[in-house]
């Protein structure tokens, strides 16, 4: 930035590439939390009011732009599990994480849709996703020797929970923008302990890894021509 | 059919049309099946190696064509209520029932989805519908006057665990074909009296059903061509 540059209003002034980058990515904000990740880059460009080659020159792909876009919502969503491990007794610090990861999903269809996917080439996010499981498995750990967890519970079942829960989140919409609430408040009554009985294995971390692979937005992919 | 007229191999002649229909339907099966009913036209058309054209001459729209495929699914979910109704134990009847109609979603993503989506156009569908919801009121009502389900179970929850399965067995698809069913085995955990403790309010019919009706394929609505 050089020093003096500054508008009548005082704002120092940007250049044309970051004004763009930021408009860019408020519009893939509202487009994403909208429309879920599956919304194309032109969506993002007519709501930014940019030509999608604008895009492209800031966003090598879907993958980066996505990450630009949460990168504050991941930060959340690390502090919250962290805020977790903080509270005293185990079983609030547990449930209270699940509700809160799942009123986000409810607040924003996008990350939503981010947490129940992977990018491999978004590497922060991938990082932040990371250092949430690590804090998610201390809090599963910590839940489990107070007594109040069940004990046939697996890292699995909060993927499972989320992708239930997106499920809903999607499907309700805003007619009926509450309904998320009884699915996570029933769930996490049946992973209260003791067990009211067996369960079916869990799947394999690699199976919902390949899941949320699939699942990811093909980003430049158009999507099919036909009626 | 005029008597008489049959293929050497003793099977009745069929009209072009009739072979039509049946290569149509067979068609739209196969890729409801595989993707979902937001599947194209056009694609079903592909499959069924005939003309878009051919397909309208035969049903006036998605709604119509996904009455016709699914006809025989429809009916079983009907069987799956009636039966559930006659096993003696009301608690093993009510879980049966939700176990079978989440199999019934597993085994077929069309289905899945026709489960939660309405087809106010599609009578015969719509009729079963409301036959199979019938019986599922007698079967809370069973379960409840045993004392085995939780006094606060409604039928919006029975669509919440339809939706919930759905975005699961969507999701999961192949690459973790079982994940669903530890879904439903912990919710019907969650289900069982006494309760864990108080819910949320379940969302209103009214609420469910616009969630419903905006959920449907817009049918002939071509989808965005941009990407």
């Amino acid at each position: 930035m050089t020093p003096g540059t500054q508008h009548s209003d005082g704002q120092p002034l940007r250049s044309d590439a970051e004004r763009n980058r930021g408009r860019i990515i408020a519009a893939a904000r509202t487009v994403f939390g909208r429309d879920g990740l599956g919304a194309s880059m032109a969506s993002v460009a007519r709501e930014a009011g940019v030509g999608i080659a604008t895009i492209f020159r800031h966003f090598r792909g879907k993958e980066e732009l996505v990450a630009a876009v949460f990168a504050d919502r991941m930060d959340a969503y690390v502090t919250a599990v962290n805020d977790a491990l903080d509270v005293p007794d185990p079983w609030e610090g547990f449930t209270g994480f699940v509700e809160a990861i799942c009123a986000m999903q409810a607040a924003d269809r996008g990350f939503a849709d981010v947490l129940t996917m992977t990018f491999p080439g978004a590497k922060t996010l991938e990082e932040r996703r990371a250092e949430s499981f690590k804090g998610f498995l201390a809090l599963i750990a910590r839940a489990k020797d107070s007594g109040r967890l069940r004990e046939d519970f697996t890292n699995q079942d909060l993927v499972i929970v989320l992708i239930a829960n997106a499920g809903v989140v999607n499907f309700a919409g805003d007619a009926a923008p509450d309904a998320w609430r009884r699915l996570v408040a029933l769930l996490i009554q049946s992973f209260q302990a003791p067990a009211r009985g067996p369960l079916p294995d869990p799947p394999e971390d690699a199976a919902l890894y390949e899941a949320m692979l699939r699942a990811s937005p093909a980003g430049l992919t158009p999507p099919a021509q036909d009626t």
